[in-house]
């Protein structure tokens, strides 16, 4: 068990268009971490609008930011434009160089990739995107959240809940773990089986890939040849 | 199976101190439900702050929020304070008296309430509250999702997600709901058995009830008694 520091920065990056739930989920667990401190950092103070249509305001800049010890860069349609934004993809190499944890939850992986910290790492990304981690360097690996080294990258969207716990627990061990997942009462029961390729019904799968997915992960290879 | 209205107004009603999971979990699954528009009420068009330290922006005022199809009131510690909040009690109230749906995540349940909607219901709440549900009129049913007609409260903060995949099913279908649970990779692998006071380690919740949950359900208590 690694002793937190006090205060332990958990710096979440937000850009326009960010899946929401892929920042507010694992904020919601990791702010209770003992000794956390969340911040939630942009390029200005101005709200963040969201994929669901609110916005979200920043609590610091990407210039007054403080060095976090955990970095997490959530995804969302916003990641391929974001791909350009060299302000943005700056503070997270900066972030990155002193972080104790550099994460991503969903295609946020693609922005640590562009920032060149994905070479030759085992990582993981929402399932509609895990073809491209190659061209970021990087392998692969088919699990919900995945560990190389210092590097932690976890699945689609609601994986940065698992993500989150599973940090948790390495850092302040189970019973903290447990007690917030008791808190926020995290017996997950979903309605249907399903949740990944491999466990939905296969014209579901191939529905979303052909409606949606397929043409995302085209304007993702595409901003990420620059 | 309903077929909803264009747009189906899902409105969200938030208020400072909400457990922004409670809120953000749903909405990220009801924003994407085919015809469904989120709307996020509060007083004023100021951010609101959550239990995170990061405000979300309001998208419409409680004045001019339009009728919802579906209500829904998050929970949080900020819920004691609300129930004196005589606008939002109101607001709750009046939206309610047209919406098709009238929901509740965590102790938002209480706000529901505390407008007088749950007389006669069975209920749930966060689990730490469930014992309070007799004080507005409730009979609480040991669910993660619980419906009675058009009331459907949940249980704390997670279970937010599961309501919401349950109410895009029933209004929608398996298909659609099952695509929705695929689209945001909700394969739920917490690192640990647990969540609730009976699949969690009694020390755990012995140590959470005595650290927290007793003194907020007093104090959620003598809110309710105003």
């Amino acid at each position: 068990m690694t002793q937190a520091q006090n205060p332990f920065n958990v710096v979440f990056v937000l850009f326009d268009n960010v899946t929401q739930l892929n920042f507010t989920g694992p904020a919601q667990f990791l702010c209770r971490m003992p000794g956390a401190k969340v911040h939630v950092a942009a390029a200005s103070l101005d709200p963040v609008m969201t994929d669901v249509g609110f916005g979200i305001m920043p609590t610091v800049t990407f210039e007054d930011c403080p060095q976090s010890d955990l970095l997490c860069v959530p995804g969302g349609l916003g990641v391929a434009p974001a791909l350009s934004d060299i302000q943005l993809i700056d503070f997270v190499g900066q972030q990155a160089s002193d972080a104790q944890w550099i994460t991503s939850v969903c295609t946020g992986a693609f922005i640590l990739g562009q920032a060149g910290l994905l070479q030759g790492r085992r990582a993981t990304t929402h399932w509609g995107f895990t073809s491209l981690l190659p061209m970021v360097g990087a392998v692969h690996e088919d699990a919900r959240t995945v560990f190389d080294g210092n590097i932690v990258t976890a699945g689609g969207v609601t994986s940065g809940i698992d993500f989150a716990l599973t940090i948790v627990a390495h850092l302040h061990g189970e019973d903290v773990a447990r007690s917030l997942q008791l808190n926020f009462e995290y017996d997950p029961a979903p309605p249907f089986a399903g949740g990944t390729p491999a466990t939905s019904p296969q014209h579901i799968v191939q529905a979303m890939q052909s409606r949606f997915y397929d043409d995302r992960a085209a304007e993702m290879e595409k901003a990420l040849r620059g």
